[in-house]
């Protein structure tokens, strides 16, 4: 079992959207799914599941859903004012052309009541899922979290067999990154600039 | 700087509701922000806010309207059929009785464009969250996450001056654990029944 400290693992995770083609073994898959799993939820209900897939025609209808929706959001005639920085627009579109040539994919569902999703809800899904990409990072493979195929979440829920009350939370992919792709540190607005102390906009600071 | 392997910080993280009255040093609070920030957001667009709450009127004005959430979603009166384990309602009703006792409560905010929030919109702060929890742990700090405090989040926004397009995703208290309390393996269902292989409801095995 492959060792890594847990403030480098979260200060050097990235987004790794190119991948080698590179199979990842079963027992790490396992160990990146039973780290997920200990995440916190609410009154512990665990109500999540993983759909793992690497079947390789499922991948590739995925993978065009995927870079339809991406084409949708992102693609230069809906979003001239593109919010994306161009080295993460680039990888990004990258990996909607290739999402589907992942080794793995996971889809992280939540199960509902039916009832339409809140901000609260993803209080227990997101922890697990990150919980699943810090374990990749500490096996040094490499993930993104995606969110973008819930433009065509029914369609993904007809081909995967995914009932009506379940919601797909989030779609990752996994792979070994290319030569191209490295971890490390990333790019964020510093603690001092999104910390307030006590109260709503007074700054914090260490005393 | 304290170091803790990833693996066993993740599968030790359990929620830790008793607090020693020890203050936390105002470097180790900033290191456990600065692990928070490092999650991931969609579009890297980071719309997360934390206000660090020491200040002990404020902390109680809050524990009061947790307390009362808690008293509303899970009094014995309101919930004959208790969904929550015995032990852990005890602990949580403790919490409840004590969220103002705690020697920090961290509120994470998450920015919105006033639109109703969904599931996804959590894809951006509970990452976040969830690096601050195991950053916590990775300190020997306790913390759990709570959201009952929604119940009364007008009040909350109003006390703490929170604009109206923010929304307060998580209340994170966090303290030295007491004696009764111990990080540790949780209680989790196993990843073989909460994983499917390529279609839902299709066991996952390793091969």
């Amino acid at each position: 079992m492959s060792s890594m400290e847990l403030f480098e693992a979260m200060h050097s995770q990235r987004a790794i959207r190119r991948y080698k083609p590179d199979l990842i073994h079963p027992k790490l898959i396992h160990q990146i799914l039973d780290a997920a799993i200990r995440a916190p939820s609410g009154s512990n209900l665990q109500p999540w599941n993983f759909l793992v897939i690497s079947d390789i025609p499922t991948k590739r209808k995925i993978g065009e859903l995927y870079n339809k929706a991406w084409e949708f959001t992102f693609g230069d005639a809906k979003q001239p004012n593109d919010r994306l920085k161009s080295s993460v627009r680039i990888s990004a579109q990258y990996l909607a052309e290739h999402m589907g040539e992942a080794p793995i994919l996971i889809l992280a569902c939540i199960q509902t009541n039916g009832s339409p999703g809140n901000t609260l809800r993803g209080s227990s899904i997101y922890p697990a899922v990150q919980n699943l990409m810090l374990a990749a990072r500490g096996l040094g493979i490499g993930s993104v979290i995606t969110t973008l195929h819930t433009r065509y979440e029914q369609e993904i829920k007809d081909l995967l067999g995914i009932p009506s009350e379940v919601e797909t939370a989030a779609l990752i992919p996994l792979g070994y990154p290319t030569s191209d792709e490295h971890f490390g540190m990333n790019n964020r607005t510093p603690v001092e600039l999104v910390t307030f102390k006590e109260r709503w906009g007074n700054p914090w600071q260490e005393e």
